[in-house]
C-alpha cells in the first residue's frame, strides 16, 4: 500500500539521509520525494511517498527516534479522506466536488452536504450524497453552529470543505477543525477580504480575478493559503460577470486544494503553506 | 495620418449611428471601432481608429455638435508622445523602456530620466536618453519635488512614467499630471498596498505575485487601474526571490500600459479604465 | 427581447455607419456592438446585441438592403439553442455541460446525449436527459454513422456537440452539419493531431498542455479553432497524468467555446473565426 | 563556494540515502535537493545544491563509488558560465540577456555576440559586449559555418546561444556543441515546425501563441524543450502583430531556459528534459 510521510522540524545537518535511511533500512521503495528548508525560520520539510510493507506503529517509533524531539511526523495511508461539505445557494463548487466523487475521483468520500438552505438538494441527492438541511433562520448564530456541529460530528469527518458557504463560522466552531475546515475564498486574498469581493473588485476596477482555497482560522479570510488562480476580466465585466467568469476558477481552484490537502502533499507553518507538487 | 478619436458622455440612442455618421461624410477611413456602454452609471465611450485628411479643429466641432453636450472629445494623432521618466535604483522597468525607445518600439519619445540616485546614468546615457540625478538628500519633501517639478517641466512632457521610482509624491505634486502619471506597483492591487509589498505577500503566504501600472491619483496606490498581470509564485520563494520574479511581470506590465494609453485606448471614468484593446 | 445580429461582407466605407442606421431607425436598443476588418481579405464583421421590440422579417429586410449583396446576415434571438451531446467514456466534459443545463447555465437545452457506449447512462439521465446507447460493435461505420444521424435528426438540434466522442466521423457524416458540430481535442491544435495527443505530448516532453475547441470540418481536426487554453506540465507527469491534469481545461475550454457560438459571438471566415467577445 | 550536483543513472533502492549519506560525512551543507524517479525508464535523476568546503575532484570519486557504474554525475560551482550568443537583426531576445548581463543578473558572462548582420552592433557595444560581424553573403554554408565555428571557438565558450539567428545550421556545426546549444524557437513547439512560424499561425487561425526555448539537435525544431510559454491571441492580430507580441513571450522564455541551464536545474535524457524547479 501507499504511504504519505509528511515530516518538519528544525533544520539540521543529516535529516535527509537519516530519513532515507531508515526507509532503505525497511525495504520501502521511495516514490517520490520532496524536501525544502525555510532559511528564513531554519525549519525543515519533508514529504515521501513510497510503497511498500509498512507497519506504521514500528516505522513511526524508527522515524521519531532518527528525528529531533521537536519533529511533527505524519503517516498516513492514500485511502480516500472522510469529508463533510457544508454549502449554501451556489450550486457550482459544490457541483464539481460532487461529480468528482461520483466518478472517484476527489481521493475522498463524501460523507454528507449540509447546508442553510435547501436549494443544492436536488443535485445532491441525484449524486447519491445525503443532504441535511439546517435552516438558521430564528436562530441564533450559536444555536445554529451547534446544530451544525452536531450534525457533522455524527460523521465523524476528517475534513469540513466549505463549498461556499455563505454564512461567517465563529472562532469556537473553527476551533474544532484545526487544519481540517478548508474554505474557498472568491477573489486573491488578501486583496478583497470579507463580503462581496466581486462587487469591491468591480469598484476598484481590476483587471483580473481570483480565487483562494485557504485553511480556516479564527481570523476572517486570513488564513494559511492553500492553492490561488487569477483570471483576466476588464471593464466590461459588471460586477455580477465578475462574479460569474470566477465560477471557474473557483471550482478549480478548491478542487486542486483539496486534492493536494488529502494526498499530504502540504504542510502548515506559521500560517503559511508548504506545498509538496 | 492615422488619427485616435476617444469619445465619453452619458449614453442615449444613436450615439454610434452619429458618430460614424460624421466621419462617413468627411470620408475617414475607419480602422477600427470600439464602443462600450457602462450600464450602471448609463455612461457610452468610444474609440476610433481612422485614416484619412482630417483637420482636427473642423473635426472636432462637428463632433461635439452631434454629441450631448457634456461629452469629452479626445482626438490625438499616432505621433509618439513626448514622455519623461523618473526611477531610482531598479534598472528593470527603466532598462526595457529604454531598450524599446532606443529600437523606436515604444510609441513615445524618452526626453529624460530624471533619478533620485545615480545609479541608473550609465544604462540611460549608452542608450542615448539625458539622465539628471536630483538627489533628496538633506532637502526637505517640499524642496526636492520642486526641484524635480522645474527639471520635468523644463521637457514639457504629455506623461511622467514612475519607472520604479520609490520615493511617495505628494498630492501637490501629483495635481500637476491629472492622467499624465503613471506608476508600476509592485503587487496585484489592492493586494499589498504600500512600501515592501514582496515582504508582504511572503509574509501572507500567497501563491501568486502581480504587478500593476495605474494612474496616479492623490490617494496611495488608489489611481485607476490601466493593465495587470499575475505570475505563479510558492513556499520556496523568500521575499527577495519574489522581487526577482517579479520584475519580468512588472516591466511587461509597465510596458503594456504605455502602449495602451500613448495609443488612446484607455479612457478613466470614477478611477476606473475602460481599456479598448 | 435580447437579439444577436452578426454580420460580414467584402469591407466598404460607411458599413457601420449604415447598420447602425437602421438599427437607430427602428428604435432599437444597441447593448454592444462589435466590429472586425480582416485587412488582409478586406472583409468586414459586425456583431450586435441590441433590445427592443424586434419584427425579424422587415429588419432583415432592411439590413439587407443597406448592405452589399453578398453580404450574410444573421439574425438570432438569445433563446436557449437546441443541441444533442455525442459522449464515449470519458465523463469530464458531458458532466461539465449537464451540470451547467441541469442548474440552466448553458445557453442551451441539451436534447439527448448519444453515445457509442453505456458507460455514461447514470450521469445523464441522473442530470434529466435522454441517453441513447449506440453500440458500433457488430456495425461497418457507414451502418454506425447511419444509425447516429436518424437518432441525432429525431431532435432536429441547432448544434452537435462531441463531448469527448472518440471515434472518427466521416466527411459525409460531417457535411451534415457545417458550422453546427463542434468538437473538443484534447490538445494544443495544430501540435499534435490525431490520436492519444498526450502520449505525443509526453513523447515530445512539452512543458504546457492544452484543448482546442474547433468546429468539425471534413478534414481531421483542422477546422476553424473557437477556443485554446494552455496549462504547464513537466517531466513529473506521465502520459496518464497529462490526460488527467488536460481534463478540467478541456472541460472549460469546450465549455467557453459553447457559450460563444450559442450566443452569436463566433463568425467563421476561411476557416479561421472571428470572436467577438 | 555554492555548489550543483547533477546525477542519473537507472533506478534501483537507496540512491538518495547513498548520495545524502557521502554529502553527510563530508560536512556539507544541503541547500536544497530535488530528485525524479522516470517510472516509464525507471531512470533516477537527482539534483543537489550544497554549501560548503568542497573538493571536487575527492567528492566526485566518493559518489561514483556510492552509485552504478553508468551513472552520469556532473558537479559545478555556481561560478558565471561563458557564453556567447549568436543573432540576426530582431533585438528583443539579445537585448534581454545584454541587459541583464550589464546588470549582472544573467548567471553567465557573455564573451561576445556574432552575428550574419550588422545590425545589432550599436546595442552590443554599448552595452559593453564585442561584436562579430560574419556576413553569409557569398559564402557557401560550409564556408559560412565554418567562419561562425573560427570565432565561437576562439572563446572557448561552455554554451552558445541562439538568440533569434535565423539561419538553419547543419548537423556538422550542431555536433560540436551538445546540450551546450540553446535555441528560442518562436512558437509552441511542436506547433509550427520550420520558417516563418507566426505566418502559420495566422493562417491556422490559433487562439493562443507561445514560445519554446531548447537544445538543438541535429533535427530540425526537434531537440529537447527545456521551456515553454503562451499567451493569448486572437483574430485581430495579423501575422506581423502576433510576431510583435510573441517577441515578449520569447526573451523572457529564453531567460528563463538560460538561467535553469546555467544554474545546472537541466538534466537530458532521451530527448526530454528534467527541470528541478
Amino acid at each position: 500500500m501507499i504511504h504519505f510521510l509528511l515530516i518538519d522540524c528544525p533544520d539540521e545537518p543529516g535529516l535527509v539521509y537519516r530519513v532515507t535511511e531508515v526507509l532503505y533500512r525497511y525495504g520501502l521503495n521511495v516514490l517520490r520525494n520532496g524536501e525544502f528548508v525555510d532559511r528564513h525560520d531554519q525549519h525543515f520539510f519533508m514529504r515521501t511517498e513510497f510503497d511498500g510493507p509498512c507497519e506504521p506503529k514500528t516505522l513511526l517509533q524508527e522515524l521519531r527516534a532518527a528525528l529531533p524531539p521537536t519533529a511533527r511526523v505524519r503517516l498516513r495511508n492514500d485511502q480516500p479522506r472522510r469529508i463533510v461539505l457544508l454549502a449554501t445557494k451556489e450550486h457550482h463548487c459544490l457541483s464539481e466536488l460532487l461529480v468528482r466523487h461520483f466518478f472517484g475521483q476527489l481521493h475522498a468520500e463524501i460523507l454528507a452536504v449540509v447546508s442553510n438552505h435547501d436549494t443544492l438538494r436536488a443535485i445532491t441527492e441525484k449524486l447519491g450524497v445525503p443532504y441535511h438541511h439546517l435552516s438558521a433562520e430564528g436562530l441564533s448564530r450559536e444555536a445554529h453552529e451547534a446544530a451544525l456541529l452536531t450534525q457533522i460530528e455524527y460523521y465523524q469527518p476528517e475534513f469540513v470543505v466549505l463549498a461556499r458557504y455563505m454564512r461567517i463560522l465563529s472562532s469556537e466552531f473553527v476551533a474544532h477543525f484545526p487544519e481540517r475546515l478548508i474554505n474557498i475564498h472568491h477573489s486573491f486574498l488578501p486583496a478583497f477580504i470579507g463580503a462581496s469581493p466581486y462587487a469591491q473588485a468591480y469598484e476598484r476596477g481590476v483587471k483580473s480575478i481570483g480565487a483562494t482555497a485557504h485553511f480556516v482560522t479564527d481570523q476572517l479570510d486570513q488564513g494559511p493559503i492553500i492553492a490561488q488562480s487569477v483570471i483576466p476580466t476588464d471593464h466590461t465585466q459588471s460586477a455580477r460577470d465578475m462574479a460569474q467568469a470566477g465560477r471557474d476558477v473557483e471550482k478549480l481552484t478548491l478542487a486542486r486544494a483539496l486534492t493536494l490537502v488529502f494526498r499530504e502533499q502540504v504542510a502548515v507553518h506559521r500560517n503559511r503553506t508548504i506545498v509538496f507538487e
